[in-house]
């Protein structure tokens, strides 16, 4: 007897129909002799429904009361559901985050899991009762309801598996699991029975938001073994885990990132420090930069670039501008119609020239790149967004055909 | 400065724009140096739909999941009326049921409240916080969620009221405050200053559905002084306290209950203990009987009736037909189109009359009495539905005008 953490997104509880089909695969996982733990999202567009009827009445409310607000979407899927798995002939037993042990900061919108007490998540399992977590939500050490922020289900199932030792932790999405390219556009795209946690984490921030960021983290600190796969077909996912046996494969695949911009400050002088005081500049406003690159310089001028995220990129700007020109840049460019696209693979760190087959596929196919930037097991280059897909297609067929 | 508890329905924070106004009376009652402590039930029709969902996927799902699914609907009101006290510049926290204290019963849809422990309420409301409670909603010893019942959420405000010794509870609804008839029907229906808890409770039962039963009761055992009003206009509402001042009025109101279904075993053997053992068969069922009249019989027989809820009609002739005629009665009449008149008043106690000056009242308008039952504070006749406007008019004019 093992036991077994399932996650269901919001996609796949969201209605009367999704919620029995979750009970089936649930239900199916007890049947079969293991202990069951479920951890659910809000249904579909609760969350949203919820936001727009406090932004009505006051957009700027206290976190403490939005958490409040929010934490009541997924006490509706929770109750549900269990409903559903009673209706199929099991006992269940529904418990919001609190119930369920899961203490947190006191950060209302983005609190972090500090400790999970499953006492009373064990004592369900022993008398029998499958137990259905209410996912992105916890309490924190003043008793305050608090939610996880973006992606948070997915850390609660991945705490509970870590908390209670959990053999496996199943994640289930509206995708059959990890492909080595996005398969709406690449149709050679391939489903990978492994992937490594820092594989998946590199994917992840690349835009192919299969798993959120902080559960593979969590789940790579703690080693537990995932699967990502679908609710809505019965076929075998992805397993996300320490070591793959995938040896002979060069890379796991190949994502497209168009939440990108870039901006090039041009003609910065070439003093010691500037780049630093540029950089200060965004992090002073929290925005992230991506991929940097400089020029060599010359005449006592140098031009530097780099990438952000597309919301935040006029902010960047104007965070810039007048500082950098009156430093004596000669201008700040902005562009916003480019995409990066990123190949990742653990077998990148011992097999050389993965990079040059990645250059060779866009140079096949025409595309120019502008910027590059590597990591261990990633190579990311920033091409002109519209002839992404192309790119995509191009080194797919490079390295999986 | 005075402790004062207000209480909300869900009609009155149905959707945003009510919510404000409910926050603009709750932060004035603040701001004239009062602590506030708001009890709310769940906006307009969430209940109904969180039932429709559940019913969708299972109507016989356990009462702990049911609990568990409806208490969302507090917490979505509770943290929106938070948000609206925000947006008009006070502190508000937000109270589920177990946060505010509630302990109850474990009788799941229909918990006793045994405590209201006050701490985290007190913690607040020294904080300079007005504190949003959720109505209805409670934990029971195990640590899961319960909810009251129906009209739950007065009982709420009255167990808060009572626990914290506030100063007054006030109980703002969709209507002024307690009327001597229903004001949609009767045109010089005057609304009263003052009711006792006795009268309002008598009310209560006949469908006068201003207070909910429980609450009245439990403002009665702890002697809290209660104030009915409506959360649209500015308008003085009705106080219900223990002695009312208004000696020299009669009654306090006429009331008609409509829900009411009338059943008359005739030719009963009269022999010891059959009324015993039919009465048996309905409480065997949990079917309250009313009002019950019985003949006083000759050649042996007697004609046995009483009145129950329309809605348990058929079933208690189901009950009661095979075995009275199984016992030698003749026939058992079921009559559903009828209708009880209700005169309530603390008066009547120390004045004479008042009855006949009912019947007086019902005979000018010709109509015809089909049973009578009196208590201490009221008397109720029961008549033909197509006969109850007229009634209520012709037994309000002769007690008010």
């Amino acid at each position: 007897m093992s036991l077994i953490v399932q996650k269901f997104g919001g996609t796949s509880v969201r209605d009367a129909e999704r919620v029995m089909n979750v009970a089936r695969i649930v239900t199916d996982t007890f049947a079969k002799g293991n202990d069951v733990v479920v951890v659910v999202s809000a249904q579909g567009d609760t969350t949203d429904d919820l936001i727009a009827k406090a932004d009505e009445i006051n957009p700027n409310a206290s976190k403490r009361e939005k958490d409040m607000l929010l934490a009541a979407g997924e006490q509706i899927s929770i109750s549900l559901l269990a409903m559903a798995i009673e209706k199929l002939g099991y006992h269940a037993t529904s418990l919001l985050g609190w119930q369920a042990g899961f203490e947190t900061s006191s950060a209302h919108t983005s609190a972090r899991i500090k400790r999970v007490s499953t006492e009373r998540i064990r004592d369900a399992l022993d008398k029998k009762n499958i137990v259905v977590v209410a996912g992105f939500q916890g309490i924190s050490r003043r008793g305050d309801i608090t939610t996880l922020g973006r992606g948070g289900s997915d850390t609660s199932a991945v705490a509970i598996a870590a908390a209670m030792h959990a053999d496996l932790c199943q994640i289930y999405t509206d995708v059959e699991g990890v492909y080595t390219a996005d398969p709406r556009k690449v149709e050679s795209a391939q489903k990978l029975k492994e992937i490594s946690y820092d594989e998946m984490l590199e994917l992840a921030t690349l835009g192919a938001q299969v798993l959120n960021n902080r559960s593979v983290e969590m789940a790579k600190k703690y080693n537990i073994e995932l699967e990502v796969l679908s609710s809505l077909t019965n076929a075998p996912g992805t397993i996300v885990k320490e070591k793959t046996r995938m040896e002979k494969m060069l890379i796991s695949g190949v994502a497209k990132d168009t939440d990108v911009a870039r901006i090039s400050v041009i003609g910065v002088p070439n003093i010691p420090g500037i780049a630093f005081k540029m950089f200060s500049k965004l992090s002073a406003k929290d925005i992230n930069v991506d991929i940097i690159l400089q020029s060599i310089g010359h005449d006592g001028k140098k031009d530097i670039s780099f990438t952000v995220a597309k919301s935040r990129g006029k902010e960047a700007v104007a965070a810039l501008e007048d500082y950098m020109v009156g430093h004596g840049a000669k201008e700040v460019l902005y562009d916003d119609e480019v995409a990066k696209i990123s190949i990742v693979g653990a077998g990148m760190e011992s097999h050389a020239g993965v990079a040059t087959k990645m250059f060779e596929a866009l140079y096949d196919a025409q595309i120019n790149i502008q910027m590059i930037s590597t990591s261990e097991i990633k190579v990311s280059v920033l091409i002109d967004i519209n002839e992404a897909d192309k790119a995509v297609k191009a080194i797919h067929r490079k390295f999986f055909d």
